[in-house]
């Protein structure tokens, strides 16, 4: 299965993260500058009545839905690993996306990728077995669709397997967040770890929508093929960021 | 739309009602003698891999697979009503069937018809804004799924609202209950409202199935035209009880 | 039991009410201000992380800790009404105190009152055997907690059965709410229900903080006698309106 | 603060595990024979309702209550490890350990010690730092408790970690389980690691309750110095084993 490669790194942003009576994120502002809504499904964020607002917004904007499972902590907001078996990650994958599509269908769009949340996303990419889970998770709902996974230097074994299983990769990067040689992200424990200056990030974005080498935190030179960014919508300041990324990536498409 | 009316009463049974560690129901011993399967859909009971497994035994068996949503309330079994709002149950609704249709999806089947649980089904029977929003939910989901609704002696006004909403009805008779000349359930409280004889619940699966009269409490003849009959896997003597019921059915079915 | 008579009401205000990762309530800038807070217990809102969070600052500010305890709904914040049995709400009450009491020992203080939420709140204000079951966990839990409880224009009934209870009252009003001539709360849905001008709200303090006469939504008189005020913590005006209360309030003491 | 030690090991066994309308375990059949009742408290399981019918069990029974916390974990019955910050920890433990006393307190007894569940005591004993979480949760609601954890053979760094906290320990050994050499139990995905043969279990029993050594895996003798004994009662097997302890017991102490 040959991989999707879209000429511009599509934007993607967590949405829907509200519960109950429990507002986050600033999806109205965000969600008309966003390619890709990743819309939580209930385990880590959301309920039914939030997934069904968003997934309208997403649509009212043209913007493509995904699946933004996580494993089942509300308190913890998913960013607590949990000892879920694989098999317990493919069933809880195949229950999310299935939710999240279900109330697509009552607004007449479907899921159309999968993007793992928090912890999860985090332990896939350290443990082939549970990636070989969520893969066979997503291909068992719908084969055709993409798989959102972490852009690295060596991205040759994840796309190994995927195309074992027979599945599509969009490889993400991140706008703000420093990486190290290997093409990992630097712990947020260091110093570095996060850019706050908005030139800095919006330059990153460009560097990486043009495909040009990063430098690393060693100061060596980085090249990541991303399919897709991971922007914010968590406060004005990263929706202004969200923006300004969208305008240099308009600037770069009609060069 | 008009109603299907298969010519024996198909029996249905409550299933992958276990959760996690705990277990209910003799599900493997049942399953063989149904012809559809309500199955759990995590908010009353049952969980991502008990629902696979379910799933996974009623293709087995090529037992019809329901969706069986209910308020989100484990600790009460979905038995305890709840004051949500008709978009709030609509939306609980669309998630459920979408969570459920999503591993069965992986199991290569599909859902085939919704059942609502315990508090939600009795709370639907007496609020038609909350049946509304019911039929809603399935229609907007998949118009061809048929909605399980209780036979009354009064079917009229629901049927009026179903063809209104452009949704197919199956209209469930209890073996094992008395009815009122209403055709409303006896209540559990009152004496006799439960029958416990496995010949009578046997001899009035096949009064329903024959299209005849029962006597209700008060004496009096009490037709009631049901598409399904409720049955129940919870212990030795009701799968017991299912297996009687089949077995007279074929009867009928042969003669 | 004698009725405890705090020469002045009480200012109450629900507390630490975010959860996880969620934020509601501007608790660091209106605690100063009041004298009882109502700490969630993790049934409606908070976790055991938060209501240490916020026990401490109650502590901090020489403020009375209350359990705020409530049906098992995080979704629906608690204020959907449920069909627990009296049972099942003595029991709740009885875990979510000592869960609040248990947070409160690591800090060297204890529960002091106990006050319901939302829809649990007005269900006992509706039904007798459910005001029991409340008054049984509190009185089991420590007979010395008052209870508070919605004050009307007839609190005989609810006195009577309290002194039978051997349970301590808090008459609770509402300073920014309109009463009938009952003195039960004008719907929400009604015009004129919630005061919204902060001279109104002040105004309305004053006038049961000295025990006179309110104007009710006919035009009368009407005496509500108030042990405690609840006030709300929610955004910028209305921590703003309890400082004016308080101010109000010290103006009155000082006279 | 010197430790407890009692002549013969007390008996433990998990109690009210069950949640809603799910059972599990034989409590009322094997209370009678138990010292001590490890009580569930809501997190991995057991609900406030089948609490108190637990702790009422207990107390009729004259058998000391212990609080079982856990992750907050229903689905995974408290056995999939949470990566929990030890400071989540503290305060889930003061949570649940105070949630139980509340119940213990309407039913005039209170919690006697503490024994955390499944993942969590096996997560305390590999994590020091955890550990440290676990017994300040305890010190802090109440120094006098007891924590109940692994017997090994090398006890000394916990005691001396006990010590500088002001905790009482309760090693605790299991009587069908076989250990190695270092006192930790074989996993159980090895041959031989459960006992079934109720007689090896007693034998094991008595030898503990004796001091004397067990052989252990590699076929050296291992002596655990053990406060209590772990026993089950999930079915009529393991009940069987724990009267067949408590009669032996009963005549080493008679002897």
């Amino acid at each position: 299965m040959s991989r999707s490669a879209p000429s511009l790194p599509l934007l993607n942003c967590d949405m829907g993260e509200s519960f109950g009576n429990w507002k986050i994120g600033l999806d109205d502002e965000v969600m008309p500058y966003v390619d890709c809504a990743n819309i939580a499904c209930g385990f880590h964020a959301s309920d039914p009545t939030i997934m069904r607002r968003t997934v309208r917004l997403a649509v009212k904007h043209d913007v493509r839905i995904g699946a933004h499972p996580a494993y089942p902590d509300l308190q913890g907001f998913g960013r607590r690993s949990m000892a879920c078996s694989p098999a317990e990650v493919e069933d809880m994958l195949l229950y999310q996306i299935g939710a999240l599509d279900g109330i697509c269908r009552a607004e007449g769009t479907r899921v159309q990728y999968v993007k793992p949340h928090g912890a999860l996303y985090n332990d896939m990419a350290a443990d082939p077995t549970l990636l070989r889970a969520v893969m066979q998770a997503v291909v068992r709902y719908d084969a055709s669709l993409p798989l959102m996974v972490m852009a690295t230097a060596n991205p040759a074994p994840m796309q190994a397997l995927a195309d074992e299983m027979g599945i599509t990769l969009w490889f993400e990067a991140f706008a703000d967040r420093a990486y190290d040689s290997r093409g990992h992200l630097v712990s947020r424990r260091e110093p570095g770890a996060v850019h706050h200056d908005s030139e800095v990030i919006i330059a990153q974005s460009v560097t990486l929508a043009r495909g040009e080498a990063l430098t690393d935190s060693s100061g060596g030179d980085l090249v990541l093929s991303a399919d897709t960014l991971c922007v914010h919508g968590d406060n004005a300041e990263s929706v202004a960021a969200v923006r300004a990324i969208r305008d240099a990536f308009d600037a770069l498409a009609g060069a």
